[in-house]
């Protein structure tokens, strides 16, 4: 299988990731946890728009199902 | 899996939460509970709309599957 | 996990709840039981649009998966 | 958990419910059967839309996930 | 449980059957089989619009998370 | 439960396909493999729109859930 | 079964393909790993819209289910 996708994820603990959510939702902030279900924990996390930061959030806890995908 | 996403929500008990639902509904609430579906229990919830508070709606048991993300 | 939502609907059996489904359907009723799914038995149950009563349904049984939340 | 949804529908077996699913379709017809999925069996089974009978189907099975409730 | 909706899919193997999707695909056929998933297997199917024939398709395979319901 | 869904996926192993999609792709190919969550695996592949094949694709793997149905 | 999907998915370890999200989103990348869920690791992906390459993503962990198809 691979490098599997949470192992990946694994190896960037405690770095920037972008996180696309379903409909046009994006966060960008640092990966302190995640679980099987790709639920995922960031911290001095901030929401953006279109590639633009509009709000800082700080730590947001991000249900897995609607995550579309992680970019370290 | 670092800091597993159901461990931070565990540190963050009896504490204000703001939480966003799938559509455009958010609710702001101190968490009582909640379980490995990430169904949730709020207590002295309002629903938010636009960031502000629309109506104040007490005690609410939230179906994990609507839940986008959940932010201290 | 604190008080965990389904222990908190158990506190309210017997009791009235307001019941929010996806789309714009609300029930107003009686808790009668609900099971691990979140599936729900209401009695002198009335069917809500906008908040206002537009129909009685008396017993009616809601399928845990439309639930976004329940308010006691 | 009270009188539990699933035992609610045993409890009405062979009486007349109304079904409403996901969309805006209805069914009203005789219980004959169901499963832990909430999949249903209803005989004598018309179709209606916004609450008048627009066909009769007879027997009709129904999948579970299209399921909102069902009303005795 | 009654007569169990499987069960009573087994009744009409060989026989036909009308199977309504979501969106707004309907197959005519005879019931060749099916799985715990409602996976159904018809033959001789031919699909419908509107409820008139629009082509003839043979056997087909419908995976069963399509199907909202199956008449005898 | 007759001939059951996937036993008649494997009789059409090698064979020409019709595979209908969630949305309105289709695809047309060899059967060169499936399991039990009807992923797919067709070979000679090509992608329909109205029928009409509009690009060759060679080998895809189809992930089962966006399977409506597939016709030998 | 004859080639289980997951199985040519491992014939294409280190290989370039693309995979089509739900949505319009497709990525081109190689493939380094993948799950049973069909969670996909690509490194040197690049994002496309309507065929063309729109940005360069590097790393990307897909969630499996907004997966359509992948093909090498």
């Amino acid at each position: 299988m691979g490098n599997r996708p949470l192992d990946t994820l694994n190896d960037v603990l405690d770095m920037p990731v972008l996180v696309r959510l379903k409909g046009s939702r994006e966060f960008r902030g640092t990966l302190q946890g995640y679980d099987i279900h790709m639920n995922l924990t960031l911290t001095d996390a901030e929401e953006l728009v279109d590639g633009e930061a509009v709000r800082s959030i700080g730590t947001v806890i991000v249900r897995g199902d609607n995550v579309v995908y992680v970019s370290p």
